[in-house]
């Protein structure tokens, strides 16, 4: 069983945030709500969500990936957390699969990780990953070997099938897609 | 300022549930996490939640929306809660918009205010909204005058999108629409 971290920190963005705990467990994903505070946190939209584990308790070579939902402070919040920025490149030299939405790729950017990389970010934020040496593409979904970055939450439940494909395997993520009515979203909206 | 409450019950489905609480708060209305019991609520996949507000210490006369997310077993422990079915019954009286998505349009049908509306449900429940009365409809979100329904997660946030543009006015839904990336997301990836 693939295990994930999804880290939140005050601020976090509930549709991206939970989108992707919510698809991986129905993979079958072992999936860590990992807090960067041990109380109750607050997303941008003020829900708040008990953590599973506290940061400090994170030993990155358990998990198979490292996972950063966007929301404003919340990327703020987990940029200036040297907790973060140190299971970034920890889980970096590792190579496990590090994942950023929205906001957060810049968070990787900041940890030096998307240096030469391939990456997406939300649309106006190019320049933040760009100045981190990354490979702007404006694509929904954007994989670079272990990184995969998306843009914002209506491509939260994109991102979390793709992550699902490389944890869980292509039947299990087309399985789970079908079932979220996915498809049936994009065939009968245009 | 609008105001609405969303019920959240043991099992209730995250995308769903939080998809439409971030929505609405984006456009400005006013939001009330109402749990069914008083600690954290437990959603279908794990995440807990802390209530903003007990369903005991609602008055449905303070709100212009009701709604209701799905997740199992979320939705039975809307049906089986006789304060739910309750507030359905008193919200339809008094012609408040009442919503729900997924398993919960039965919840709807329970309560017995389906009666000869248009309704959708998720896939293979369709009969049992057509035994309380609804006349069934395969949309991805269906109006009948102040009742909305629709399909499952992926359904969720042209669900929330519908709620915004009754809640709130066609101008803020639809800058919302674009903040969340809706329409990049049905543009890029056909």
């Amino acid at each position: 069983m693939s295990k994930a971290a999804v880290i939140f920190a005050p601020g976090f963005e509930e549709i991206e945030a939970l989108t992707v705990v919510d698809v991986l467990r129905r993979c079958n994903i072992y999936v860590d709500i990992v807090g960067t505070k041990n109380e109750a946190i607050e997303g941008s939209h003020n829900v708040k969500i008990s953590p599973d584990k506290n940061i400090d308790d994170v030993n990155i070579n358990e998990y198979d990936a490292l996972i950063l939902p966007g929301g404003a402070p919340g990327y703020i919040n987990l940029r200036e957390d040297e907790r973060v920025i140190n299971l970034l490149k920890n889980a970096f030299e590792n190579n496990k699969i590090i994942a950023a939405i929205c906001a957060s790729p810049t968070v990787l950017a900041h940890a030096g990780i998307l240096n030469g990389k391939k990456a997406t970010v939300y649309p106006g934020m190019e320049d933040e990953i760009r100045e981190g040496g990354a490979i702007v593409d404006n694509s929904l979904v954007v994989q670079d070997g272990n990184i995969i970055t998306s843009r914002g939450p209506a491509t939260a439940m994109l991102f979390a099938l793709k992550l699902a494909e490389i944890l869980a395997g292509e039947d299990v993520a087309e399985e789970v897609r079908k079932k979220l009515l996915f498809d049936m979203l994009l065939e009968k909206t245009l």
